[in-house]
Parts: structure tokens; sequence; C-alpha cells
């Protein structure tokens, strides 16, 4: 089958077809995202080496359960032990022997078929189309932030980053009725927040003031993220951290601790949740849809990414019909 | 009346006695302990000048309100506008106008008399003697920790640092039935861990798992302690930061991100919860005095402290009749 293999170099290679072990299931791939995690991989990023990839849509083609055979799903991205202490405690995502999907010790979505422990699979609802469904991974990282901290209705939050990620987690935040400001770089970015309802400003238009914020997230991606969010958030508020990235970041931990400031880390979240949200309709991911290419133009694809200002861009298989 | 000042060059000074305004009241320094934070100060630390010192014990000997006077007192060190919405919620200790004595805009203790709004003193009970009062600033710091966060019983807690704040809070997290590690350097500071019932440890002795503590706090004063406590603690568990200094920290914040840590900035906290502490005697705090000089000899206090391994050092006034 065809993949996007990364050993240092990204590529399109024939690669051998995956083989489901017991309890997992072969998928064929529909439609696959390309994440900021992708382009840090690319960067170093993780040290991961195989196929790319960790959001997608698809098709279970194999497996033992036969009832899941033929079923549209996506799936979690973490494949954990199942039965360390942290995986009993429900904390399966941060089990220290979990692979993940396109990001470490195990092939990702970037191909035309790839393997999942079948418990890491949702059915996806016919009324979401494979191309929102394709954002139940990013989404659900984004509303993971609700499972780690109420945000009561009215809180004032900064999303830093008009980004794909940025622009979920605003979404989740307003729907759970926050009062959120996205800050970013890019009219046409922020003008697509305002079409949701959410405010939307750039840092330098003298909108915003300096501790002014009780939440801060920092979706930027970028290393100088965090210095803002520090400047932005309020005394005893918490800045929420997206971002991951090969860098690391410099910052003056004093006044985190004079002001009494929590810097929450957030990565992945549950994907019922993800998938409860497009289903409702509370989230909008139609105009986060920039370009999709077909696999076998994935560098092509990611090319793109690097160099256009835009937003989610897919890759697409045969199995896609497009 | 004699000072220790400080404008970029510490001295011993004589300057005008301070005169207290409406609310306020006039001290005569007994006691004044020499603080991490003041060491901070002569590196560049807040960029204050005037008059060091935030930790003592003293009389009031002047005020309107009579019946202050004569009484031994310990007083709050941030005076705050007590009218913005900080203030009025209670969050005085970040109100954005305040001035923080021997720290930002007001001078400290390191002299025979200061000045404080009565608002701030506590009055010291009978059973507490000076030489004990002097460390309620810093243990209301390490109590800080418990207003902020909810700490069970048993619950694996490191604290990183066996100085003199290390040694506070690891015993108030103590007192609070958390399983308590102290992680330092030095081995009669571990030793004194150890005689309060707390487990005491180098880093390099091969007792401490990383990825281990549900809560590590980071109380090293240096900022590679970050760095040591983010590969202590345990995935989704909590870095307490109550280091404040100079330099900026360069930490990985993708290890952050990736196993949902919490990093909580902590300052200081409230003086009658140590008050009590002290006057239960759930925290000892004979054994971490070291040694006192005179506040003439200032200077030699300040470098005895740069100089020689030790825990507190306190500098005495006339009044303190030693």
């Amino acid at each position: 089958m065809k993949a996007l293999y990364f050993d240092g170099r990204l590529a399109l290679r024939e690669v051998e077809k995956p083989r489901p072990g017991p309890g997992e299931a072969l998928l064929q791939v529909t439609l696959a995202g390309i994440c900021g995690t992708d382009l840090e991989i690319l960067k170093g990023y993780s040290g991961f080496r195989g196929i790319l990839g960790h959001e997608f849509v698809g098709h279970v083609v194999e497996c033992a359960e036969k009832k899941w055979v033929g079923k549209r799903v996506v799936g979690e991205i973490n494949i954990s032990c199942g039965e360390c202490d942290l995986c009993l405690w429900g904390l399966g995502r941060h089990c220290s022997r979990r692979t993940v999907l396109g990001i470490a010790n195990r092939d990702g979505a970037f191909a035309e078929y790839l393997v999942l422990p079948v418990v890491n699979l949702h059915e996806v609802p016919k009324s979401i189309p494979d191309e929102a469904a394709v954002f139940v991974e990013p989404l659900a990282a984004a509303a993971e932030i609700l499972e780690q901290m109420t945000v009561l209705p009215a809180t004032q939050v900064a999303v830093l980053g008009d980004g794909r990620l940025g622009l979920l987690v605003a979404q989740v935040l307003h729907q759970a009725k926050a009062n959120v400001t996205v800050i970013g770089k890019h009219g046409w970015k922020l003008d697509l927040a305002r079409s949701w309802g959410i405010k939307g400003t750039t840092a330098g238009d003298g909108q915003v003031r300096d501790r002014s914020f009780r939440v801060v997230v920092e979706a930027t991606g970028s290393p100088t993220g965090l210095r803002d969010a520090l400047r932005l958030v309020a005394p005893r508020g918490t800045v929420v951290m997206k971002s991951t990235f090969q860098e690391k970041a410099q910052f003056d931990t004093s006044k985190l601790v004079v002001d009494e400031i929590t810097l929450l880390g957030s990565r992945c979240g549950n994907f019922s949740i993800a998938l409860d949200l497009l289903a409702r309709g509370q989230v909008k991911v139609g105009h986060l849809l920039s370009k999709t290419f077909p696999l076998e133009a994935g560098l092509e694809a990611f090319a793109y990414v690097k160099e256009t200002p835009c937003l989610k861009v897919l890759l697409a298989t045969a199995a896609s019909g497009t």
C-alpha cells in the first residue's frame, strides 16, 4: 500500500499492508488530517520514525469481532497496555508503555490502511460526514480542557492563536458559555471566529488588557506564546498549554510564582465527547477545511501547509471516492 | 535609626525613623530574618531600592488605635489598596497597586523601626517566642500551598530543596498527613527532616523514581529546579513553584503538555494559619535557626548566609535584649 513515511526525510513509499493482531482491527483510511504535531515531528519532535498521521476517519475492513466490519470509525490515538496502574485508573492516555498512532512507535494514518485495537474505535454517527469526522481527534484535544478544569459561564477566556486548534478550542469554550476572545494574526481566521459569535482580535489592537483574563489558552504552536499568555492572564488565573514543539521555552517563572498562576498542560481528549459536540452541531468545522490532496500528493500537501496561510489540509485515499 | 539599605549596594545607614500615616502603626523591630528573596534582590530581582527585610517580629510603639500599643506582633507584607476588585474579592495579596515590605516600594524590616497598616498586624500569642514568631512569614508562604490545592492524606509528595523554605514546606505537608520526601543536598539538613519523621534523600541515591510523585514542590531557589521537578512528577501531577529568582528558567513545555502536568505558582500565605501551626506545635522551627547577628553587623550576616551552609540567619536590634 502507499504511505507517507518519515525516517528523517518524508517520502511517499510503497509499504506492506499492516496485519491486525489479537484484539485489533484493520481499517481502510478515507481521509486524514495534517496537524501541527506532524510538522514538529519533521523537525525532530518525539524522534518518531514510521508512517505519520493521527487524525483520520475510515472503515473497518478486517476484525475478529465481526460486528465492527464495515463500520465507519474514528480511533483514539493512544494505545495503552490496559494493565498498569494508570490504565486501571482511567488514565490510559498516560500509560508509560503506550504507543501513539503516527507519533510514537506505531505507524499512522497517512496510508491506505492502518491497524488499531478495537477498544480504540468509535463508530461515527450517520449525521457526521467524513469531512467533519476527520476533526474528531483535534476536537477531542480541544475539549480535554473541560475535562481538566471547570470553566464557568461568563469566564473571561483568551485563546492565543487563530490556527486550527485555537479555533476549535475557542468553539468548545464558547459552547460552554465562556466569554471567549481569540487573539490571532489573520483577519480572515478572526472573521471566522466572529461568524460563530466569538470575539476575535489581533494582539496589537489595544482591545486586550494585560492581566485581564481568568483563563488563557496557549495554542500558538510557538515557544513565545507562553510569554504572551503570562502577560494576559490575571493573578491566580490559569494558562492552558496546548502547543507541543521541539524547542524549549524560556520564561519568567517569578511571574508565575508572584501572580500565583496555574500552568496546565493539556493534550489528548475523549473522542465520544468530540463526536457528541459535532453531532449536536455545537462545533462547526466546515470552514476549517482549506484543501484536500490525494495521499499520493502528500509531499505537496505538506509543502502547502508550510507555505500557505491555511487551516486544515486533508489527505484523501482512493477509498474516499474523491 | 539604623537600617540596612540597598541602592544597588547594601549598606548600613543612619536613616530617618519612619512616621505612621492614617491607619498605620509604628513598630519597633525585635528580630528579622534573612530570606532567599533578599539575596535575589541584591542580584537585581524586583528592582527594589530601600530598606530590605520582610520577615520580622516586633512591638507596636505608636498607633492611633490605642489597643495595639505595646502588643507583640508580626505583619503581613503585602500592603493593598483595599478598594480594587481583587482586594474586595479577598485577593489583596495580588492587588496591582500593592506595595510589599522590603520588596516593592516600601521600606522593610532590617531596621530599628518600620511602619505597617494596622490591618496587616497579627498579635503573637504568648506561647510563641520571638525566635519562632520570626518564621511566621515564610511558614505562611509554605502553608499557602494548602490554600491553593488539596493534598490528600498519603499523597506522595517530593519537596525539592532542603533549605529554609523546603524544610518548612515539608513540615506543613507532613502535618497534613501527606507522604513527604525531602530531596536535598546536605546530610545534616536531611537528618533534620528525618528527626521530624519526614523522609530525606539526595537526588542521586537511587531512592527516588522518576515520574513517581503526585505532587512535587520546587523550593530549590534555582532555575534548574524546575527541570528536576518535571522529571519526578507523575503524569497528571502537580509541580508547585515556590522559588523566585532573577534569572529566567528554560524548560521543555512539551513534557508539561504530553504528561498534562499542572505547574502551580505559589507565594505568600495567610499569617493566622502560620501562627496556629506554631501555637499547636505542628511545625518545629527551633532547629532551623543557624545564627543571630546584631543589626549593626548586617553586612557580615549577609556574607555569612552566602558563604556558609546554614538555615535561617536573624538580625537582632537593641530592642531584642540580646
